[in-house]
């Protein structure tokens, strides 16, 4: 009989994982549940949804049911909430339309990805606040400003999301303003990065306040009309909340599968759980941290389609590990680009590295182009070795993605000595003669 | 008694060695000679002074004599050519003002740099015909389209330089012509990216004749006319020649240091001749190719800047190898990017290694966006172990740097499925969630 394997949570780690292992082996019975209405989306698009960069939902749709089932034979229930698990018996109960109904399964596969944190503020669920995670909260957060025409926002969070989402409230003419309640936006990298971020954000005309504590909210009719912080009653027709996300992983935890760091899912190099024919993948997972060593949580796209890969690789007879990650992110806020790799001084002195750090500012072209941009790089080296451990980019057009450089750079442990002489293109269009990056690793090079 | 060190040449590669050995130890007595009017300049620049992207030389200067004396402490001789070597004897000839002398030296550094190919076609001489290799070889182009205004110009070669020098010709509104004797232009990269390129030119404005050999000029009045070619003669005010370049190794050779391949000088991995105190760096010298392990001529910036800054350390108590070259370079065609590292699948035949490409399309961020491109890569990897040997990319803003992680991938030797497992930047403004690069490596991944 052929094997059947069942898929809970249709987002970009599990349909990699059907599409993948139904790809290599079709006499696989692939099927999978989504509670939502929509699977196989591009959830990172919704601030650009918002913001009328694109402007049709379908455009966010890698594919849709019956593509899956079309082109390559999977069966995709959306509406279809897996409620419970019986691992002993390889089972699990789906509900939809009110009614449930146990299946059965050969092999399992836990996709269900992670929710945004929302604190338990007074008047958290008042209309006029929202999340972004899912494409139905985008639809909502459009429809809102096209038919309520929102004068003032207030940006709660200043990661990825919140900063992604204050420009594209800037694309309204929405008065925006952003509050974060550490010392500094993006709290991936350091504090000094993040001021330059700040100065980007106050560019488009959004408002920073930082060390800003959220209280709770005004209400007036069901609707939202100001955010409390500590210090101040700011009034706002929108609020969007960008605290970032948790793993999904109470349906897991039910079943007795062990979690780790964050509440997600622990699983081995191949994203095996603990549990026979079980398997893990994307934002309600634990990775491997390629710097560290240690286990990490880090919800990225990126890593959830890499990880479905391997896993459908693993489902259909392969025995491929994934190495791990390395927290590589990018974002850009107006014409700013920003990236992130590794780890930061402070994060290696955590782990008990002993680290140094540099930052430099150089161009992203030589001088004289009109259209050239100052670009800051910081790079963590460990004393002694010189391998680099992170580094962090903010600059122009064409700075974010140097950070794969220094991703690769990572991924092969290289030192900064190995950084400095490798062979990177340059033209006066492009970079100075030295890279940026490796003008940030000569500093490191020790004195010979 | 202080160590005297004498540099031959003064642009980016013996100026660098320079500069780090004179930092290093401000013991060491330096001195430069260059025969030419002005040292440490950007050749890579010249074609953008040409097209008014640049309006003043003094900014394609980075240092001059006269800084050099004063921030470093090092002597700088311009207009003094160097006419002949004493190894034996550790001397060397200066010309100036038409008088010679003899000096001497502890350590010297031959960085005679290249000089620009110019077969003995008739009317070659011509006027109106120009090389650009030097600074004035800038300035005078520009001074004749400024006072003769041509109105037709003919490029002859399709590398980096023709490229470069016909995108720029259009600035000024000329009509423009580039004239290949190969069937494709750029020859360090595939015919079919050559092809991209010359939609690229085409879009331009540039007229792109492939397999045209040149046989020589019309001249009248001492002025060039027109190119005579196998197939057609083509009116041409002005005549752009972009041959490449060979080292300019006679003075090397004369004094009986042995010369490698294409008449560069050999060098150790520490940068030094097979003569004791005799060092060679920058476009003079042969370079290690990391990818085939064999010696290579690459005659690039990056290559010359990175050689001086190892014979700086070397020169002043180090002992650290040069790991060698990939052949790097990047280029643009108005707003197409242009870039290549390792080898092609041609040259790995060449070098007996079992090879097998692939050739992707993707684009350069999210279909949505309105400036969005495609990118087109190229990947060349070893059959059986996977390796990748070498990386092409043409597409637009924000193809071309793209390059430097293959580049990073190569000097690390990894692994096509390392290249996938890669943690690399991506947002919906950057990327797809696979990068292109990615995308390429997985259709090498040998099916597991």
């Amino acid at each position: 009989m052929s094997k059947r394997i069942v898929i809970v949570g249709g987002d970009g780690a599990g349909m990699s994982a059907a599409a993948q292992a139904k790809r290599r082996d079709p006499s696989l019975v692939i099927t999978a549940y989504e509670k939502g209405p929509v699977v196989s989306y591009s959830a990172c698009s919704i601030p650009y949804y918002v913001g009328k960069v694109v402007n049709q939902t379908d455009q966010l749709i890698a594919r849709t049911p019956e593509e899956f089932h079309r082109q390559l034979g999977i069966s995709v229930h959306t509406e279809h909430e897996v409620v419970d698990l019986d691992l002993h018996n390889q089972r699990l109960q789906v509900r939809s339309d009110g009614s449930t109904a146990w299946e059965s399964y050969d092999e399992l596969v836990l996709a269900t990805g992670a929710v945004p944190i929302v604190p338990s503020w007074p008047g958290v669920s008042a209309r006029g606040v929202y999340s972004v995670k899912s494409l139905e909260d985008g639809v909502s957060i459009r429809r809102d400003i096209e038919h309520r025409h929102p004068l003032t926002a207030v940006v709660v969070g200043g990661g990825y999301i919140g900063l992604e989402m204050a420009e594209n409230l800037r694309h309204w003419g929405i008065k925006t303003m952003l509050l974060e309640q550490k010392a500094a936006v993006m709290p991936t990298m350091d504090p000094d990065m993040g001021e330059l971020i700040v100065e980007a954000l106050v560019g488009l005309g959004v408002d920073v306040f930082l060390e800003e504590e959220v209280m709770g909210f005004d209400v007036a009719d069901g609707w939202v009309r100001a955010v409390q912080t500590r210090r101040r009653n700011v009034a706002a027709d929108l609020v969007i909340l960008g605290l970032g996300v948790r793993p999904q992983s109470a349906l897991a935890q039910r079943a007795g599968l062990p979690l780790g760091i964050k509440q997600a899912i622990k699983v081995d190099p191949y994203l095996r759980t603990e549990v026979a024919h079980v398997w893990a993948v994307g934002d309600v997972t634990e990775s491997h941290h390629l710097v560290t060593g240690q286990p990490t949580y880090i919800a990225l796209a990126t890593v959830a389609n890499k990880q479905g890969r391997i896993a459908g690789l693993n489902l259909s007879g392969s025995a491929t590990p994934f190495p791990g990650v390395l927290g590589t992110a990018i974002t850009r806020v107006g014409a700013t680009e920003v990236a992130r790799t590794g780890i930061t001084l402070t994060e290696a002195k955590e782990a008990g590295i002993d680290a140094k750090e540099t930052r430099i500012q150089a161009e992203t072209k030589l001088g004289y182009f009109s259209d050239v941009s100052p670009i800051t790089v910081k790079l963590v080296a460990e004393v002694g070795s010189g391998r680099v451990l992170g580094g962090q980019i903010v600059g122009g057009s064409g700075s974010g993605k140097r950070i794969d450089t220094i991703a690769t750079a990572l991924s092969a442990r290289m030192t900064v000595t190995q950084v400095v002489d490798l062979d990177l293109a340059y033209a006066p269009p492009f970079s100075d003669v030295w890279d940026p990056v490796q003008i940030a690793a000569r500093t490191l090079v020790p004195k010979l």
